[in-house]
């Protein structure tokens, strides 16, 4: 006679679903094991400033081994997962498998460009600090070849960043490349003025900030144009080379172009065999289980879970973070031979920044913006930072960037044939 | 009639050398051009520990054009200088070109692989931000890779840490991996004990540390044995393949092998043609010219100056600050058709760090170990940081990495197809 080993469930994907999943089950008499192709948790939603220079990535990624260290439940893998295989309830590393008794998918999202696969070199996204760096990179690298380019046309072009998606990421970025050039860099430089730069954020819909009311759009729109960015509304893009963009009709000669305008689900859940909505996310049940497989639940980014208005929850930290949470209470209860509940959002408000002393918020009917919307942004980042270290860290550097108008990370790094960085 | 021009003094590298000469030149009546292919001065003697994970590459590298903002009479210019031609005062970037009155060449050293260059991928060595961030890569991702392996002999091989050369690079790496396997990450696995695992420093000579007193080497080898750092003397590495390093006879299974060895002057030393020595840096005259050129300077890790016993100055940050001052105070005594002034190397000591409280340093007859040793260790690298924000960075790292036995940059970052980064 054997003793029945305990459940197990495995956990792929260590971002904010996933790891609120794993730290529900602490004390659950359950295995847990934790899958992720990075070795770190990583707090997207300050990502754009390691892209524009104010943060390193240590500030804003965290071990998961560390902050799964005291779980003595919970083993972490670090693994590249292909395939999950519901049938065999198998999950499927480029190297290698492993079994599940109960899985929790919570693999994110990616970067789409609406059938342009072509555009992704010259217009980067920012969802891993790889990109991030990437963008950091060419942004300040643009500033260096303009200092030394003796063309006009080319200098020109070299001091033009266009930032495309006026979401909440593009306003993010478009707002601190502005505020680099416009307020920070001015004496920097002997050949160019950072001042001429052209920051242009484009956006397809009528108004940037979508998601935001109409009002607040407006004020962002305003305060963008103090840090010298200019907003393009109604502005589809039709085409993106190397160094130039076509807006409509219209050419822009722009050496640097940053995407911030179309995700897209993981391709891991089409290995679920399960209904997907037309941005690749799984159509969930009532209690995010997937359609027949009451042991597996997707959540966060992946899962498109219809609300009460019919349209899927959008993207979010706090709806990946409920989830995460709701998915474990639902493997417990199904393991208890319980039937599971139905997942309801609980919407806390939503926060946008632009810059220095400008945000937006939106908390139900209440809309606030400039400066006390920017300081409740600034609590809340640094409050959910996980990592005491880093809440300190993060806080500590951006109380110097306020006081001192400079960012601490403006380093080119990694090898390109752009940069140059080989052969002295 | 034209007013002549001010002199123009070009200064090839931004490390200590070449950013200390063009700090000495900030009230002269010179035109200045600093020219490095990195935007930021990177502070050396630090690396290793963005290499194990204590610190961020931010922490220790600062920009250029921020330092020497506020000296109306410099540029900065970005650029991959591919040669000097002496007699037609003019350096070649890969991309373009630019003339000299004056010249200061401070372009550094490389690693050298002794006539092995094949080595070098299996072996990587420390002088960038990129090498760093590779090895602390690799450093982490053994140990990743060790708490998924079934097979014994190879979860020994992922275990198992061998860093060529015992001068001061290779005892401080070997000494930040055998903390933190030995001491930091203890609890961090659930398959594997970190404090399985092997780190091996091997040395061809009779002893690490070559430089300091005899006696401090062996107080140097005792702390790394209480780090489970295991030391081999007059062993001479015979082979580097992947996964295998060949010590005389014995074949050593090791996943992370590192290089701290050899170096070699910049190739650029070899465009001057002037006298070089065996390690292909320029033979100087006592004043750091080149010898027939005397517009022209070397100095730092690319000059061999013959000390008064008759060997090269070392290839140390103070001999590279002292000779960039000087050489500048020697443009400006030709400028004013005044002889120039040979140079003396003022010692003032020498440190080497072996990890937490551990240290040897030598003044003179004086020679110290032990906690005393390590704080003079840390004062000093704290103060002559660059950058009043990066003191006080490194030093709060640093306590806290004292207090809480855990560092702040365990990520595992950049591509690469042993990592699986893609494909989730």
């Amino acid at each position: 006679m054997t003793i029945p080993e305990r459940p197990h469930v495995v956990i792929v994907g260590a971002g904010f679903g996933g790891l609120h999943a794993a730290r529900a089950l602490k004390r659950a008499d359950v295995r847990v094991t934790v899958i992720d192709r990075h070795n770190y948790h990583l707090f997207q939603p300050l990502l754009y400033q390691v892209g524009t220079a104010t943060l390193s990535p240590s500030h804003i990624a965290y071990p998961i081994r560390a902050i799964l260290r005291r779980q003595a439940n919970t083993r972490v893998i670090l693994a590249d997962v292909v395939a999950v295989n519901t049938s065999d309830r198998q999950v499927r590393f480029r190297d290698g498998e492993i079994g599940y008794d109960y899985m929790i998918l919570a693999a994110g999202a990616t970067h789409s460009y609406f059938g342009h696969p072509e555009w992704e070199p010259h217009a980067p996204g920012l969802k891993s600090i790889e990109d991030a760096l990437e963008i950091r990179r060419r942004i300040l690298l643009a500033f260096e070849q303009a200092e030394r380019e003796t063309d006009e046309a080319k200098r020109r072009a070299l001091l033009t960043f266009v930032i495309i998606g006026g979401g909440p990421t593009g306003v993010e970025l478009a707002g601190a490349i502005g505020e680099m050039a416009c307020k920070e860099m001015v004496r920097d430089f002997r050949t160019i003025d950072p001042r001429d730069t052209r920051t242009i954020l484009v956006e397809a819909g009528p108004r940037i900030l979508p998601s935001f009311a109409e009002e607040l759009s407006v004020k962002a729109e305003a305060s963008l144009t103090t840090l010298c960015v200019e907003v393009r509304k109604n502005s589809p893009v039709t085409s993106i080379q190397p160094g130039l963009v076509v807006i409509g009709q219209q050419r822009l000669d722009a050496a640097t172009v940053l995407w911030a305008a179309g995700v897209a689900a993981s391709p891991l859940a089409r290995s679920l065999n399960a209904p997907l909505d037309s941005a690749g996310r799984v159509l969930v049940e009532p209690d995010l289980s997937v359609p027949g497989h009451p042991e597996t639940f997707v959540i966060g980014d992946l899962a498109a879970f219809l609300h009460q208005t019919g349209k899927p929850l959008p993207g979010l930290a706090p709806v990946a973070v409920q989830q995460g949470r709701h998915a474990a209470q639902n493997v417990l209860r199904v393991c208890q031979g319980l039937s599971t509940v139905p997942f309801h959002y609980r919407e806390r408000g939503t926060l946008a920044t632009i810059g220095r002393a400008a945000a937006v918020a939106q908390f139900g009917t209440l809309k606030l913006s400039g400066t006390l919307a920017w300081i409740i942004w600034s609590w809340v980042h640094i409050f959910v930072l996980i990592g005491f270290r880093n809440r300190v860290r993060v806080f500590l550097e951006w109380v110097w960037a306020y006081v001192t108008r400079q960012r601490s990370a403006r380093l080119i790094t990694g090898h390109n044939e752009r940069s140059g960085t080989q052969g002295l």
